[in-house]
């Protein structure tokens, strides 16, 4: 069935779409309720909130789908503050014509990373505006900070490492292949990075930044942390992952990895005498396999990287486009 | 300046439309952290979380714009269960073409209707998408509910009344007559309740069930309350108050005022005991000067209307289309 402004109107066609395709998907008693808000018991710590919209196109990509997207990518942005994921709600702007098929298979994804995630979905809203089968999906986070726990970043301090989870670029170039019909094996990354995260605070490693690297690449997101921590951080070229098919998409395109988007990767800056232990546990952690110490944090400003050849460059900031819409 | 797809690759001309206009407009501490994620101290009672996307065409319109809309509307859901609003997300996806200019005045609208509403704006997110300047904005809404507060659409009881605190309609012929370039005085009543639904709280006031009357009207929210509370809920149509301005629209068009949607009016049911005092109560907070008590609840199930003629009709919940894209 295809989706029509009738199912945007509020009346029973509406309810019709939200009890068949998302409630059944997303079902828990806190959603059941189906009230204009959701109550949540609380719980101790600080409230981590956190809100993201997903724009990418396609909507079904290799290894990965709006849905699983929408889902990891704001469970990322809680965990990346130490938080625990406790809860999301999920806001679907549906273009006309949009199949309903189309819609459950992206919240049977949303459920199924939800799950992985430990999260549970318990509130949402459906809209519907004219176009031609898009999909835009906001999903807001909540989840709380145990006492004692500071990840910001703002605190990243010289001495510290810099560890990265992965290997850089999957997301972007599997979605790139995508845009341009290039057929290759490359998949998203597209993760809920829970497990990991929750492994180093429980082993007690001392987080001091954590940034999943989205929209904008490493180069963006460690300008960022550099600028807000008032540090220099220097990296390795050599020591940047990719997997073989990436590096040599990348090459072939002329692509900067620096700033190409991943969905499932983070880098943690943490005490260089923890590097150790802490990288055991991510490579032992869900999607942690290829993890790597990529550079080092020293007093200074800016991000620099010291280049296979020995040269030093400045990395700043994305400027420009990028590539648009890969989350 | 207009927005390209630059805005949206998380580098830094998202950076600089971020600073410029959105958090020019919203600045508090907390979103002045620009981390992954806000922290907010832990408060007392439950908590209350909503989310609502606004896709609303035309972006301004008489008495409002989506701006004063997504926020009223989120805030409007998070009192419906008895919680006092503290935060808010906001996240725009903005199509190319939008003038920067119109961000600042939907940014400036929100900010205001967020200090009347009592709540800060913490965390947001920008996206842009090839288009032709429409503005999506999805707002989500924590709040806390004290103990012993038990506001919900499944706690009507017979013998309570339901009060409607304003006329009905307003919303919706504004967004119409703006839709069909028709020229008249009636503007949408978008508005934060705050202040009303605090005052009916305050009081001990004992509210069994609440709802907003937005999107379905009326008559879909009724039989919502009457389906989830299994009761009957009777309404007198002489009792339903219009601006003579919005009836005589009415009129003209055949809609029927049942089915159309406000932005700041709310249904409350009460015990019939309180309707007095819960009457002055609302007459006297902002924006329910024409408050008046439309109906009773009854044993028994569904909606009915007993008309001016003295006949009486059954009430479903909105079928079809209504008019898309009010809110």
């Amino acid at each position: 069935m295809k989706i029509t402004l009738a199912e945007g109107a509020g009346g029973v066609s509406t309810a019709r779409l939200i009890s068949e395709v998302f409630a059944k998907h997303f079902e828990n008693p806190i959603l059941a309720g189906m009230e204009d808000a959701a109550l949540l018991p609380a719980e101790s710590g600080r409230i981590a909130l956190t809100t993201d919209s997903f724009v990418v196109t396609p909507l079904f990509f290799r290894g990965g789908d709006i849905g699983r997207l929408a889902v990891a990518g704001t469970v990322n942005d809680l965990l990346m503050r130490g938080a625990t994921p406790r809860y999301l709600t999920a806001a679907f702007i549906i273009e006309t014509g949009t199949d309903t098929d189309t819609l459950d298979r992206i919240a049977c994804s949303m459920a199924a990373t939800a799950r992985e995630a430990g999260v549970l979905i318990v509130a949402g809203d459906t809209k519907v505006v004219e176009g031609s089968g898009q999909v835009f999906i906001n999903t807001t986070g909540v989840g709380f900070v145990p006492d004692g726990v500071e990840v910001s970043a703002s605190r990243a301090q010289a001495g510290d490492v810099v560890l990265l989870s992965g290997t850089l670029g999957d997301h972007h170039a599997a979605l790139l292949s995508a845009r341009m019909g290039i057929e290759n094996q490359i998949e998203s990354d597209a993760a809920p990075l829970t497990a990991m995260v929750q492994a180093l605070l429980s082993a007690g490693i001392h987080l001091h930044a954590m940034r999943d690297v989205t929209r904008g690449g490493l180069g963006t997101v460690l300008a960022e942390i550099a600028e807000a921590s008032s540090v220099q951080i220097e990296l390795e070229e050599d020591a940047l992952p990719m997997t073989p098919a990436v590096k040599s998409f990348c090459g072939l395109l002329g692509l900067s990895p620096l700033y190409m988007g991943n969905e499932g990767k983070l880098i943690a800056l943490l005490p260089a005498e923890e590097a150790e232990p802490a990288l055991e546990i991510v490579r032992s952690s869900p999607y942690g396999e290829n993890a790597t110490v990529i550079g080092t944090v020293t007093a200074g400003e800016g991000v620099t990287l010291r280049t296979a050849l020995g040269g030093i460059r400045r990395i700043g900031p994305l400027v420009g486009e990028g590539l648009p819409r890969i989350c």
